[in-house]
């Protein structure tokens, strides 16, 4: 099911600049227990993409009542918004554009249940993230690294991919925000240069925080990632998946990270996964 | 006036994969004297992009089929093939897309006349390209660079905005590449960490030669561009450019560079600007 500008259509223009020059923004949304889970933290970082790339704030209020209509009767599923710089005329001008959105509902991925429950076998991708701190952070629509990232293996038993950027350093998946729990604290990358400042990392960042676990942002090396007690991933759909091995290095089951996805699952933030 | 995998419609599937992450290639295509300039350089340039990118080769002789009857009767204008990894479903992995091909014809755009006789003035963008060797050089759909730094000046006396990498290094133009004149010789940047190696600068090094004034590749500094004899901008669709000014500093008119327009002119490269 597709809305877009609030009508029943599965079509866009030509000349939409998502279409052009992925001019534009999105949004991955999780359905649990029929509604949208973390509904305002992904609206605040649109509105932060939305800054960023000099669009338009979209129209909250409408989009919820659109996302409501589509959602409606759901118990589980994805809700994913593109907010695009809209229809334009040649050029990289955006002159006189009025933003397009696009509203689409999909099922719940169909992933193993036991990559909650044991965790998930990751590797590490050879694209090196390029540094661009103007588009850092964000979730814009300019997504050929990720593409060239997840095309590197079509194991299907490998959850994950690990992006450096080029100094080789950690900075997320091509899917998912990266924790490292060692020395009694959560370490996640620092993403001011590349990577998407995940909506569920910062909620899981926030459960850690009231179960006294602190998350602290840092460049991060290939070496801290093998020597972490534990590593796990995020993203809103996913919620929280245990790595329980990244190329050779074995990570054994963590208690903590058990929790979190425990605390997780109860606050209703995630589909019930576990 | 648009084709859509042949049809005459002006719409795409909102799961096309350029609209979702720019996963797909373009080319700009100028036609003069009623039929596509450099068409066969264009055709190689998509080459190049489809095998950096994983993307099946275009059928080649459909496009040109279809790209003529576009053509058909229209003296001058700009052809835009857009070759996108096609309709997939959610995720970044490309499963069994079938890719979409997008050609549509525009006017020439109404540049004016003097941009050619007597030059254009530039600045400097702030924005820094970011370096991505996997993505540098091919004519990709991912250019939120080039929006953001084409939106850093609406004052339309200026025709172009200067690009520069994170190391200070001149990298080209938002639309176009930059050729650097000197010591008897062009310079024109390395294009191996970003850039878009232009099909229509290609034809100009080949033209100088043919004139005795090779083009050496390197990298160029602020300072060089400061210090050169003449400075100018090639594309597609505009051929060549002369800069009469950038920023503050005052090109002479170059005899060099006015006789590389006339010679690209003679060939039918181009539009007829002069």
């Amino acid at each position: 099911m597709i809305l877009v500008d609030g009508h029943r259509q599965r079509e866009v223009d030509v000349a939409d600049r998502a279409f052009s020059y992925g001019d534009g923004l999105f949004e991955t949304i999780a359905i649990a227990g029929a509604r949208p889970c973390l509904w305002d933290a992904h609206m605040r970082r649109l509105s932060t993409g939305c800054v960023r790339l000099g669009l338009p704030l979209p129209p909250f209020e409408l989009i919820r009542a659109e996302a409501e209509s589509l959602i409606a009767g759901v118990e589980e599923g994805v809700l994913k918004l593109v907010w695009s710089a809209g229809r334009g005329s040649r050029g990289y001008a955006r002159r006189g554009c009025v933003p397009t959105r696009v509203l689409s509902l999909s099922p719940l991925p169909d992933y193993p249940r036991q990559w909650w429950s044991e965790g998930v076998v990751v590797r590490w991708c050879d694209l090196r993230l390029a540094s661009q701190p103007r588009l850092a952070g964000i979730k814009h629509l300019n997504r050929l690294e990720q593409v060239l990232a997840r095309a590197e293996w079509d194991d299907p038993d490998i959850a994950e991919g690990l992006l450096r950027d080029q100094n080789d350093h950690l900075i997320e998946g091509t899917m998912s925000n990266v924790f490292v729990l060692g020395d009694g604290e959560l370490v996640t990358p620092a993403l001011d240069g590349a990577g998407v400042a995940g909506v569920m990392a910062a909620r899981v960042a926030e459960l850690a925080a009231a179960m006294g676990l602190r998350t602290r942002t840092s460049t991060v090396t290939p070496a801290a990632v093998d020597m972490a007690e534990a590593l796990f991933l995020t993203n809103s759909v996913i919620g929280i998946w245990p790595v329980r091995r990244l190329e050779d290095r074995v990570f054994a089951p963590s208690r903590l990270v058990r929790e979190l996805q425990l605390r997780l699952q109860q606050e209703g933030d995630a589909p019930r996964w576990l």
